[in-house]
């Protein structure tokens, strides 16, 4: 056997204390989204490999993780060399995400469903990526999504129950940002730009917080310098707006900047969302930012995404994606969804104070009967306690220590004269 | 795209009440098993792909899937095609069990556990089988080990654990069989069957309620007429005590059956385990059936296996493994463990009565002011209750019938009129 033994690259295992905290969180996320009315569902944690690559993935697709086929032979290796086509080799594949699978469960049980369809996915999602600090190969992501709702009723539900899990973990100070891609290709076609360049400006614009609108633009000129200076102009301008104030306030102070032709629509259906949603908890504000982007092709109005002081990435984020649905099901059903990012949230939370208030370590030594060690731990159980029994050894402060390091509140000492557990002496521990 | 679109071969999605009732269960599960104690881990789904084929996953190590190497080229291919090593391909395999990846958990981590580790693991595991009713490519399965207790306080901590369990979900009528190792290596040697055939001769042996004591003796006789023979005699003695009474008499009544030179130790060590096991709920009874074989060959000591009158097959097994663990850690340690087959429990029971009791949907029309709305929802929300909206449609009836199935339980209609929620009239559905 190898050594030293570990989990695959890039992939963690949880102790008892970090399980413990993570389970906590799901659960107080589970409970807010489903009091907003949200159906938890669950998939395969594989989709076929054909549904996984179709494109919606973008770059994810990629860094899919590929299921061999069962009894392949010498004939289908050969097949694979000759066409130069691995994925030949493989029929399935882990989802990268859990926006593609619920595409193609919705597509599988339309007829099952409501017209307006609430789901919750809290669930594992792998990915094959060169694993760096905080970045794992398989981590987990807490989607709601609303399938069938074309109004703003969406945007606002979603942003709701988001918003409300954060604030029931106990998270302060998160901002949600809100744009709208309506508003990103108006700009674009205003600068001059290319249809077919706008994800790769889109992508230079994402990174405006890092590199500036001076960056952006020397970006973007090798590849025509007059969009890249209309561009960067109104960023410049745009930038110390987006810090600032509310979602009002920075309508009113853009309006001046924007170029004429931008979608107004879309600018009053930010207004009108900002309005909806006056009554967020106070942990969490909400941002209008025109130079938000979000990564996915995907997206087709607005779009949202989580920003934390304790993060130095996202923590969440989603959108409308009116169009992807279609490609699963055939005919076009309006869809929005906004993702927390588990593994961030996770480690800005603090596991609640009262976690094992109920918790006993009964220390026993090997005089004690077993059946009487026994009816004194089912006795407790009884009364609604959590129960660890550990042999008292020479060194009793390591028991302790070690029984209070796992989370255990209070220990007694169970010993040949004990003779039920009203005679137990609970002692707290640490 | 792909037309009709289903999940994988052999995998299954789960609905909203689907979902609901099973993570309802794991909840009952988890909660029994942390009340006795035991701290619940987390591993990745996946493990080296050399871990996963070391032969202590006996034939499930055959129906592993395997993750397809990252960034292989045709010299790899060639390379696979010139060893036939189809392996050489993949790094990575999907857990068939969660035994093996305990197993790697605990020698990975063995510094930061107690000296006695008593883990939870609840969580999905895979394997291509066939698929057809009632077994399934992905399924849960809800273990419970304790690593590093040599004495019968771990078989008598997991029976009482896994026994609590089954009560707190309300299943009745469940019988525990129990039997060592021991008695029947004993039993094999006393018939005269060489070591080597001791697996296959078990594998007949646990195929005794189907087949019979006849069809036993004629499976084996091919290849050794006489020790077949000599089986066959002691199973039918034993057949009419294995259904029967309670541990102690069953002991009783075998004591003359069994050949001199069994294992007394271990006949000793169930009469004590039964002794120490007097007080499991009602719906849970044990018996000692000495002809329960169970499939795996890593297997030292005590076995036992859940039989329930509404399954075909068990519901849940285990039994001490000791020489286990050494495989990954080089040093042996004891270990014992018991599962639950949560697919064949989920379908066992019912869904609480008192679930979704606080559900309400409102169901709204379009003249209502969204913010109006939204506010009405939060109230209720903010009052402890489960709020989903539902469109007002000329059908009103269908909307409210697909409300009850979803599990709601009230209704109240807001319109135009609706000032706040103290002015709804909730009404139950159904």
């Amino acid at each position: 056997m190898a050594s030293p033994i570990t989990p695959p690259r890039g992939m963690r295992d949880f102790l008892p204390a970090d399980k413990a905290r993570r389970e906590h969180a799901l659960g107080v996320i589970r409970k807010s989204f489903a009091a907003h009315g949200f159906d938890e569902i669950e998939t395969p944690v594989v989709e076929d490999v054909a549904r996984l690559h179709s494109g919606l993935g973008g770059d994810n697709e990629k860094l899919a993780f590929s299921v061999l086929k069962r009894g392949l032979d010498a004939d289908d290796l050969q097949a694979a060399m000759d066409s130069g086509d691995l994925l030949s080799l493989t029929d399935l594949g882990l989802r990268f995400d859990l926006t593609v699978p619920l595409a193609r469960f919705y597509a599988t049980h339309r007829a099952e469903l409501p017209p307006v369809f609430r789901s919750i996915q809290i669930a594992p999602v792998w990915r094959a990526e060169r694993p760096q600090k905080g970045r794992y190969r398989q981590f987990v992501q807490c989607d709601i999504d609303i399938i069938g709702e074309a109004g703003q009723l969406a945007e606002v539900e979603l942003i709701t129950a988001t918003a409300a899990a954060l604030d029931a973990l106990g998270l302060e100070n998160c901002t949600i940002r809100i744009n709208d891609r309506r508003i990103l290709n108006g700009l674009l076609e205003f600068c001059g730009f290319a249809e077919a360049r706008w994800p790769q400006v889109l992508i230079s614009i994402d990174k405006l917080d890092k590199i500036g609108a001076e960056g952006v633009v020397k970006e973007l000129s090798a590849d025509g310098a007059d969009s890249a200076a209309v561009l960067g102009g109104i960023l410049e301008q745009l930038e110390p707006h987006i810090a600032e104030g509310g979602v009002a306030m920075t309508v009113e102070a853009i309006t001046g900047i924007l170029p004429d032709g931008i979608d107004t629509d879309a600018i009053a259906a930010l207004e009108s969302l900002a309005h909806a949603l006056d009554a967020l908890p106070s942990g969490v504000s909400l941002r209008f930012d025109p130079t938000l982007v979000r990564g996915m092709g995907y997206y087709t109005g607005t779009i949202f995404e989580i920003a934390h002081p304790g993060s130095g990435s996202s923590v969440g984020g989603g959108g409308r994606y009116d169009g992807m649905i279609g490609r699963f099901l055939g005919t076009d059903v309006p869809a929005c969804g906004f993702s927390i990012g588990f593994e961030r949230v996770v480690d800005l939370i603090e596991t609640p104070e009262d976690a094992g208030a109920d918790s006993v370590v009964l220390v026993y030594d090997q005089t004690v009967p077993l059946n009487r060690l026994l009816a004194i731990k089912a006795e407790l159980i009884a009364s609604g306690r959590r129960v660890r029994l550990d042999r008292r050894a020479k060194n009793l402060k390591a028991v302790l220590d070690r029984a209070e390091a796992s989370g255990f509140r209070s220990f007694a000492f169970v010993n040949a004269d004990t003779p039920d557990a009203a005679a137990l002496e609970l002692k707290p521990l640490g």
